[in-house]
């Protein structure tokens, strides 16, 4: 699994700065390299949050030890023309791609970021094995560093959603056959039985519900059951029916 | 295709909502709507940057209107714990996957975003459909406001990666081909002449060279033959022999 380093190259604003430190500590990085940054003082850290650590451990270094510390270098860029289709610029992926293409790198992933107002020179760029581009809208590309830097740090984040569990498929399959009792009670017609059932098949398991929610619908189907066993006789057939008659108010 | 609807709700600080205004207009999305929020002046402005319509055009909405013209009410919500499974904050889900669940909605996705310190209220949460979580570490979990919207912005952005041509399969096999005739002409030994074409033809494969690039690579070898032909006089039976023993300064 690849180790993801952020090297802001040439950064101008030190609130940026502290702020990309911010985001690479809330998805779990803390490798930062400034390559002749402006100087960092309190709004660094003022905008650096909780994140002072990464702040305080960004190395000042050159693109050259960059390079030679690094299995592979990205350079990030700001969109281009279509028509542009200089090999320094292309071709580009996006951070999502990117994701898969360093999915099995050993060792640093160095990810290049320019100078806020004119990004990274071409011979920074013609250092770097693979371009990466965030696809911007044409009316507004310029996106903010650390909004750039952001993004890139969630895709290469190896985070995985909390986990909650599902109801099984044995725990849904006998709320199934629950609800076919429960329409049994209340009269449905049987000839509009399995399409129902179908349809309350489709509609739960899309839904992938919970044990909770699941065990929360099993509790609403037996409280009005026992509330119909209260109020309506059931057919004499039925194994509870000796309980159906009992009052409400007495029990 | 969905239309993105941001919604802050009682945001605290003026910078924030600019910012988010930014971003959004970064990955094209243009609604922001606003519950209750602060006083939106001079910082506010200052980083919406090239975003001031977004930020002008932001509607003074309630929840409840929010909630009537949505087709999906979505809340944010920050990590919580694993033990923690209250059907308010549970299941939820990776801005990823919500990109997938709301692809084939008509109409507006409302995203709401609560308060910078404290986040949605469980009454907010229970008015939304949807929980979405982005994953971050629990070293620090807290985004900036304006992190946590442009992750969104960039997941449900409908923007594709700048086209740029790949070589065509048919300019793919021109370029073995050519190898295969270089290799001939640099003696290359015949026994090993399948498995250095088959290692050039996966190299190459993987890397996904543009038409420029296919096209670089066949005029270093017409380049490197030429230079060849003058010095080295091909076999006699070589079509090209004839030009083989130019002197180079002569032609």
């Amino acid at each position: 699994m690849p180790e993801l380093q952020v090297v802001l190259v040439n950064p101008l604003y030190e609130g940026n700065v502290g702020s990309v430190a911010r985001v690479m500590k809330n998805f779990g990085h803390t490798r930062l390299a400034l390559v002749d940054p402006c100087p960092l003082r309190n709004e660094a850290r003022a905008m650096a949050s909780h994140a002072q650590d990464v702040l305080e451990n960004a190395r000042r270094v050159t693109l050259d030890e960059v390079l030679a510390e690094s299995a592979v270098v990205v350079a990030t860029t700001g969109e281009v023309a279509r028509s542009v289709c200089s090999p320094t610029r292309m071709p580009y992926f996006e951070p999502r791609e990117l994701r898969e293409m360093v999915a099995d790198v050993e060792g640093t992933v160095s990810v290049l970021f320019g100078r806020e107002n004119s990004g990274l020179l071409n011979e920074e760029l013609a250092r770097a094995g693979i371009i990466c581009t965030i696809p911007t809208s044409p009316v507004y590309p310029i996106l903010n560093l650390s909004h750039a830097v952001g993004i890139v740090c969630y895709e290469l984040a190896h985070l995985q959603r909390g986990e909650y569990a599902l109801a099984s498929p044995f725990e849904m399959e006998s709320l199934y056959a629950h609800l076919d009792r429960f329409l049994d009670r209340v009269d449905h017609p049987p000839h509009k039985r399995a399409i129902t059932l179908l349809l309350a098949r489709r509609v739960l398991s899309r839904a992938m519900p919970t044990i909770r929610e699941a065990s929360t619908i099993h509790g609403l189907l037996r409280r009005t059951e026992q509330l119909l066993e209260r109020s309506i006789p059931a057919d004499e057939d039925d194994a509870n029916g000796l309980d159906g008659t009992v009052p409400r108010g007495i029990e």
